[in-house]
């Protein structure tokens, strides 16, 4: 018994820890952030949305504000982003991420929006965790440091 | 075999999220921040930071800028607060913690300094994670709403 637990043990740690995994893990969730630029760049603020999961658990703070549920952020980037110009051209800078468990991950980095009157820009953490439907966004804290 | 697995699982099961287990974690993550608190409101900044993860990794993001490191972020500390003045009072206010994994949780919640001069506020979001010495702050953003 004690040899098969162990032996389960091994195997569990295998599926969940194996580099393989890991490796395609860090891509997907690379390739979740790499999506939501190239959706915003496009003016697609819906496809940006795309990263966050689709709960009303999700969580979005900035400006001293918590936002909590998917509708409700989504709606708070359109209200603060009605426009192409207002959205700019967004940059992530300085990205780094740490896998805190099998299902969840913490990115930090730096936002900056490229626009015609303005560069704001900031740093953001982000709770990243592998839902049913594939790693989403669950909570992200944005924070701005300067135009 | 099948079933000695499916025995080991659901022992791992119990032994990670037993109501017991998580309710007692959920203590102790209350308790680590009451104590920084504590310690902040008696003027001790090394105790306040004794919630904070002892390593190299450890990470404060605030103002645009991310610091590594325990002896970096209690630098940053000292130099930021260097007198019972700018120490003031300081209040935790609509605090959620959420567990993400069995090792892992975050906390979300209003920070407020009651000072002389003014007082300073804002929302922080804590990565608190289960290390051999206990619960500890691996990664903490603190964003600044007003004064």
């Amino acid at each position: 018994m004690r040899r098969t637990l162990i032996g389960s043990l091994l195997l569990l740690s295998l599926a969940f820890f194996s580099p393989v995994r890991a490796q395609s893990d860090s891509r997907l969730i690379h390739r979740l952030l790499t999506d939501q630029v190239e959706a915003w760049n496009r003016g697609d603020i819906d496809g940006y949305m795309k990263g966050y999961w689709n709960s009303d658990s999700t969580e979005f703070v900035g400006g001293g504000t918590i936002v909590r549920g998917y509708r409700e952020v989504l709606a708070r980037y359109h209200k603060s982003y009605g426009t192409r110009e207002k959205m700019g051209k967004l940059e992530f800078d300085d990205l780094v991420i740490r896998r805190i468990s099998p299902a969840a991950a913490i990115a930090t980095g730096i936002w900056r929006l490229h626009r015609a009157a303005d560069e704001p820009w900031g740093r953001f953490t982000l709770v990243i965790e592998k839902k049913p439907e594939g790693w989403r966004i669950t909570h992200d804290h944005t924070s701005s440091a300067g135009k």
